[in-house]
């Protein structure tokens, strides 16, 4: 199959390249980059030299060729992918969004905190969520997925076991989450300097992240009720990984071996999902497209606490969405995702 | 004035060496190592060499010294100290403990959470807190001081101005609080180890950390009423700084800033608080003496969101010892504190 | 084919287990620890579940089951392995060896810089020290290989095209090496630990290391001539990789392009070596099995200086054993290391 | 005595604000930044609320109040101070400058390496070179002093106890210099990026570093004669420090012990050098004004090797400055520079 990649020198997009170029049924087209049109791809990236050999090209010549690909992805900044699908949607090519323009439902929803107008609600309604572990076969015949973000990931898997049990306070959830640095991408800003950074923890964005009602949304879908919650980001000094801490007041005493095993039946058929007895830990997911999932119950406060991990780059982005081409071309869901060799 | 450190080489320990040995009224008169008896203090931190020339003493003659020092410190891992406040507390030496034994009132409860056996409840109500925020003026008159613990300092500073306001559940308050690395001590274990830390993130002692119970006395105390909460550590790849993020159910619709006046209020005699309209950061207090708060309310869940930040070496630790000491002694209760010089 | 390996969860034998898991041509037949025997390895690596599913075994175990093996992969601290190969040599299993034991063909040397005692010189030097750049067919053929050292991989390959070369004065070469954390291995110790190594760059084993002799003997016979050299090297606050800068005096006035040339040459064969023209960084390598390489000419003194990186538990351990495995089973030289997927 | 600081926010800048907010002779007139002009200080390094209470000022206003200081720091970017020197060169004010443009007596060296044009040739000699372990009754009597590079100290206190020794092939010497991040600056760019330096160690500018005629004009000073040398800069991936590892071939056997008490007594004044018989680490000097000075011989190769540790910001830039400040005014040279509290 034929892939192309919109966004190739971003961190996302850079990830999701080494990927495609391990995985045994892609044939990688063209990458294109807005900023280094017509620069080899592994002067971008000297750590490429040798394995891939591509020039960028611009967007003008990718939309284009784009008609001829089976999938093309789009890792853009939000807001940049609107008009592309537009203009595309209508063409034989498949699409996988890594942006937020396109992961929610309500067109008003995505103006109040994206500030991007789509025309056509109906067809926004028509993108499917690309979160395998609830959406597989939507995802199988989507022509157009939205790629989650990472910490709606993260946060998204750890709530899905039990947004519609009856021992959950559905007003009470907290996701107090922890990211590493490439989640705020390659811009050149002081924000993102290693000075600034390193030796330093802070929270951000606090009540007012983008995520927030894409996480809403999901879970309101799945517990048949609105679900209002709490999201607080916080920036670690290190590259990759999210970890979620996230808080659910019960109604009434909960067994947690119950709680435990309602988690592994409801992951059983998810490859990408491991329920463990120990605390996750980002660097045991790093480089992985696992999600660790573990829960505890502080039974003096009657709080239900779930504790999730991903790679913020793989689950959270690349490997999601390297899962999610699998699934919509119907090669193994795990195809190109298990070379999982780098704990350190 | 003369002082004692027993257990200078610990890293609490030797960050108050630093701090004794900068603070003009301060004679360092012995350190005392178990690990290190006979070695100068500079070979044993290089650090050191030409600006504190003592070579470290024993236990035991450290004891026998004792009664001719102002002031003791008592640098020692959980359950160290027991025995030695109890062999000097009839001496006139002043002691500042570190430890989490005495740190609370309740004979019980160190015995749960400590495994410690005071034989004298009436003793441990007489040794006081040494949070100043809240017992200036018994610290001032105190001949035992319990140093607070760096996860409760963290804590408690954050919830004190409301934790008998009308407007808060009393029973929805979650601390999710994250430490660096230097927040485990010395000890020679493959937990800390740089391969095992660096580049990773995870929760530990989940729902089962011992400051927990030190947190809920002390605002219990303040409240007047029992207070339970649920209180999560997590690890950071960093050296210092800890960072809490507290959240509290709200009962009625607040206003922020009036919340936001409430803190500033009841800080505004504390020269090591500061109320911060920006989000606090580890970076911005990293080898200071300051704690600093923010507060944040979520007005779509009803949840205000009280972030603080500490050294916790410094204020959860070392440069609180020396507040405290500094009231004992009543020299003024920032002196040796304010050389604040080293933002990166 | 089938594998083992003993010394399977220190930091090396457990990037090994990651690499042969993936390789398209191994099976693991068993994992053997003594620290861990009777554990599963997935207990030890979290980061393994789901994809690694064997218990480690104890070595008496390994040793019996080892003549049914195609290849024996010894990851053990220096001396350890000595013992093992005398006992195993005479039976069919190809053995490659991490340690320091094999790698020298001189007896005395090793004596001397290991205090490792060997009966038999003329076994010592039967066994190839299995640096593919120079020794591919020695390689093919082995029984039994000394996989090189991390530094000795760096360095060599730095002095190869020119340790020969007449432009080059044989007495004035040193090589100042930084390494990763990784490099010290897995004890729990305080030299190793997060605090001491976090934030601090220094040197050690100045002018003392024992990967001297390995670096020296290797060259001296590819020079014709005893090369003896200088070597230092550093610690970085770091995971992974080692950076070599390495200084020759010429003694006579270079064409800096026509030894570019020279390297690129050297190296057309070698699918792992790369000549660049940038400046080597370790994270242009990291994770990879690729040395790269590029020189410079200080024509102000008269030094060529010449810097290579590679991945110190790649290269420099795991994937080099791998690529030494391939070369002696008749596999393609590359086959299960090319997975390069993650810059960050 | 008043002091003012042009260039306050940058991180040289930031430093000296923090050092001189502590001295004890020291009033801050005024704070001067281009870039945060009538910007609080404090808002720019939340870090310093309640410490330092100022608002910036620009430059216009900067210059017009120079002529009423003591003293006036000038932390700018290379090329920055040239006009500001010249205009207030006649008037009272003592200048200390911590960029390159003064360094060098040689206006050929000057517009070679900096491109800067000086037209007074003699002005350029009178400016001091503020190295106080070489210069100390200059600086004392000294209007206009150049603060020396970060690298050119590290480097020049390992030489000079030896830059004369008969025993010193003086065309032999290398420096190879490893610097933490703060070295490069404030400036948001992708070069200093978190992502683009965490996890990764490289050189860069090598054989082309602007310190290095810095270096060889001042050893070629005290040694007589003319130094050439090879300078190869490094970046290691932490916050603070400078270590430099320097080869010297010797002309004739050595003996070591002699060599280290030519350097104790070479600095037995100096308050800020240490010589150490343990290897310096940049954490053993980190956020003091020290100097950490070993030497090995190489005893195989007939290499002297000298180590070096500083911090950058500290000895390597505000420190020094304050303490030529120190003798600039009479005061006890290590007034302001001694509470060393820090090792983590």
């Amino acid at each position: 199959m034929k892939a192309g990649v919109i966004g190739a020198t971003g961190y996302a997009g850079q990830q999701l390249v080494g990927l495609l170029n391990n995985h045994p049924e892609v044939e990688i087209e063209y990458l294109c980059s807005h900023s280094f049109e017509g620069t080899e791809f592994s002067k971008v990236y000297g750590y490429f030299e040798k394995d891939v050999d591509m020039v960028c090209i611009g967007l003008e010549e990718a939309l284009e060729k784009a008609p001829n690909l089976d999938v093309l992805f789009l890792a853009l900044p939000h807001g940049k992918s609107t008009e592309i699908v537009n203009q595309l949607k209508d063409t034989g090519v498949k699409i996988i969004d890594f942006g937020g323009d396109f992961r929610m439902n309500n067109v008003e929803t995505v103006k109040t905190w994206y500030d991007i107008e789509h025309q056509d609600g109906d067809f926004l309604k028509q993108v499917v969520y690309g979160l395998p572990e609830i959406n597989k076969s939507s995802i199988a015949k989507a022509k157009i997925v939205a790629n989650p973000g990472c910490y709606p990931t993260a946060s998204i898997l750890g709530l899905l076991p039990i947004i519609d049990a009856p021992f959950i306070n559905k007003k009470s959830i907290i996701i107090d989450a922890k990211s590493g640095i490439t989640g705020a991408g390659r811009k050149a800003t002081l924000a993102n300097s290693y000075c600034e950074n390193n030796e330093n923890f802070k929270a951000y964005s606090v009540a007012a992240h983008r995520h927030t009602p894409e996480i809403e949304e999901v879970l309101s879908e799945q517990a048949g009720e609105a679900i209002v919650l709490t999201f607080t980001p916080h920036l670690v000094p290190m590259h990759r990984g999210i970890l979620a801490t996230i808080y659910c007041q019960v109604t009434e005493a909960i067994n947690p071996e119950a709680v435990l095993s309602l988690y592994q039946n409801f992951y059983k058929e998810a490859p990408f999902v491991r329920v463990t007895e120990g605390l996750p830990e980002t660097k045991k997911v790093s480089r992985t497209n696992y999600c660790d999932i573990s829960i505890k119950y502080d039974v003096r406060t009657g709080k239900l606490i779930v504790i999730t991990a991903i790679d913020n780059l793989i689950k959270g982005a690349a490997g999601q969405a390297v899962q999610n081409m699998n699934l919509m071309m119907g090669y193994p869901e795990t195809m190109g995702l298990t070379a999982n060799n780098y704990y350190l």
